[in-house]
């Protein structure tokens, strides 16, 4: 590879100018080797994050970022696999829906996921609260398991993108998270390093989401699917809400629970509608299906019970116990559970739903730093969300508790604190906004 | 002195926001004592670089970095004591010029000077080329030195902005020099740090010096002044001319010859005129004197052999030979001197100063990294300069060399690649362009 002066470099990053496809490589190779310094990788991400990128400089940071590591070419091992992402949310349970359900209509799918950190669950966290359940793959198990049981979901593994990793690890601690083309480029490195044939992005707005704004919500978008370009993967968009949870139940072993209940066809409307318009993609983007036929076949494999039965072979295939569909009582059960009630009468006009999630990780659900420990049975029910009519003493909520030591009535009046209540029904939000293409 | 947490503050300056006092008083202070790292450091030089600072900022920054270190506080201990800087140039002899010349005329003055470092030169080193000069004194010796001759020139001592040394040393390889508010605090901090009671700046501007663009210069000179409000010491500023070289002489012994012809009354032109306007305001600063009598003052001291007795007194001070004032062979010799000959007849229509610099720098008589030894007798004489008409065949320059291997027509060859001819004269450009206060 050419030599290029890091000086150089970042003096043109500094002054805006674009770099050259070598330049970026040059870098991010130099520094995933060691011979580029933690604190000149923090001055050129301090200059993205200023100056921004070219849609071309994106796309290529990001093929850098993933060429540091493992590449697994999936697509060329299968006729058709697929993969899925979310920005993130509360209660968004998606992934473990869809997962199943599209595997159940032949479509094999295969995710690399992260776990929770903040306001927003993880998907991993929540397959945990399985006994015995399986999350740390190895490539091998990985493609067992999609061969056996048709989807499979593990977390990223050592060899998968070291750059993304080292410079998550550098933006942290420089004030260089809020940046689009290295969000964008720390999301993709990832997703295009495994390689699946398609991959649907479900970027999240509102209140709850990485991006509140829906402008904000819809460039990440359309960077995501910039930085795909000429990858091999198909990729496809859709913007969904969050700006009020997803479903009922946020938490893990609770989120579990209504994960198998949508499979049953006993789901919250709002899931069900997220996630059917994300697996209609999934399979329409195989090929095999149209709109139409997508839906048939997606309607049928909840009322046959097919996804069903693909779950309890997804669970086992990943080491965990396939009872728990049957019997709930096999997850970890919440120690007590608080109802909150509705101060007043009229409606919930507002959930701040950022706070909500907040609310979920203190009382055990999530973390606040890396190394904190999950209480799985720990969450919340939003048994009235935004819209809904109250009237006063109604349970709006039911706060299940882990092991954390607690206050009810602090919990109650914090619980309180992020739902606005008014006399007028607030105007309908879509659940989903846009299709990006 | 309060917590804060160093990524919020990346995150503000990131954003543009500006820094409050304590937060940059915070930033500097952990820097220097080593809890903020420099991966940290780096990523906010680059949102200042990027995103500038208030003026309000550039001078907390200026007085964070003066008090990382020892105050000398020279204002208090003199009536009256001078001090002088330039932004740097090629042929740039002023300050050698100035000292004794104002010490003659009774105003004492004193330099933390530097060394030269790309196409400009340093004052300390061509002080060095005199035999058994010391440009390394403690600061009793300085003021000693003060006391004898009136004057001193010195390097800066470790225990001035120990701050700005590592703040330096970290933006000369992450892409930052180039900044105002950085710019602006290194030499301040510096110069205030010593807290004489007066501060003339000498700003460069044209081909030469460090900002070429007039507005940038201006831009500077603006700045320096502004980050010392409220120091104690008086600025101003004089906008000089450095789109060709100053004098004759660019090199260490040569100009050390020219700067004794300067006080001998035989110095070029230029050179007077733009030391003299310094020289002068120096003069008016002190209050002992108005233009007109600073003026007259100046003419005595030349034309009386004060200055030049100055000078002797203030070499001997620094333990240098004062004989070389009257015996030239006493300096460094070249071992060759090539003529370069006009190559065609008309006007000398510009001279790239930068490379002018350089190619003296190649010489030997400067550096290119901070390790690099001078050869004091290799320099150049730009017989003929910028607006000079010239026949072919004319000499107009002679290249002193020094010990560096070198093809006689190659130098010759290179030289002449930064002259251009034409056939018309060009318009006089102004050696001293402004004044600011």
């Amino acid at each position: 590879m050419a030599e290029y002066s890091v000086y150089e470099l970042l003096n043109k990053k500094r002054r805006g100018g674009p770099l050259e496809t070598r330049e970026i490589e040059f870098f991010i190779d130099g520094f995933t080797r060691g011979s580029i310094l933690d604190y000149q990788m923090s001055a050129l991400l301090m200059a993205i994050a200023i100056n921004g990128m070219t849609a071309d400089e994106m796309a290529t940071l990001t093929q850098a970022m993933l060429r540091s590591g493992e590449q697994w070419h999936l697509r060329d091992s299968y006729d058709f696999i697929a993969d899925k992402h979310s920005t993130g949310g509360v209660g968004d349970k998606v992934s473990l829906v869809l997962s199943p359900w599209v595997a159940a209509c032949g479509v094999q799918i295969g995710m690399l996921s992260g776990r929770g950190l903040g306001h927003t669950g993880g998907t991993l966290d929540k397959l945990e609260a399985i006994p015995r359940f399986n999350a740390r793959l190895s490539r091998d198990e990985f493609e067992r398991c999609v061969a056996d049981a048709g989807c499979v979901i593990s977390t990223s593994t050592e060899g998968i993108a070291p750059a993304d990793k080292k410079i998550y690890a550098l933006r942290d601690v420089t004030g260089t998270v809020e940046s689009l083309p290295l969000i964008t480029a720390s999301i993709m490195s990832k997703k295009l390093a495994m390689g699946a044939s398609s991959l649907i992005l479900d970027v999240k707005t509102g209140s709850g989401a990485f991006m509140r704004i829906y402008q904000d919500s819809k460039a990440l978008a359309q960077s995501l699917i910039a930085a795909a370009a000429g990858s091999g993967t198909k990729v496809e968009a859709l913007i969904t809400d969050m700006d009020r949870p997803l479903g009922v139940a946020a938490g893990n072993a609770n989120e579990i629970i209504e994960t198998i209940e949508c499979l049953k066809g006993n789901g919250p409307a709002d899931v069900m509608e997220v996630t059917r318009a994300q697996a209609e993609r999934v399979l329409v983007m195989s090929r095999r299906f149209d709109e139409a036929s997508a839906n048939r076949a997606l309607e049928e494999a909840i009322s046959t019970g097919a996804a069903l039965e693909q779950c309890r072979k997804w669970i086992a295939a990943q080491g965990g116990d396939p009872a728990v569909v049957d019997d709930y009582t096999l997850l970890p059960q919440p120690h007590a559970v608080l109802e909150v009630k509705a101060p007043q009468s009229g409606f919930i006009t507002a959930m701040d739903t950022y706070h909500a999630g907040m609310f979920t990780v203190d009382l055990g659900a999530g973390r606040k730093k890396a190394d904190d420990v999950i209480d799985y049975a720990a969450g919340v029910q939003f048994d009235r969300k935004t819209g809904d009519e109250v009237r006063a003493g109604d349970v709006i909520a039911r706060i299940e508790l882990g092991h954390r030591p607690h206050h009810p009535e602090e919990l109650r009046a914090r619980y309180l604190s992020f739902i606005t209540f008014g006399d007028e029904q607030p105007a309908e939000r879509p659940l989903v906004h846009e299709h990006l293409t």
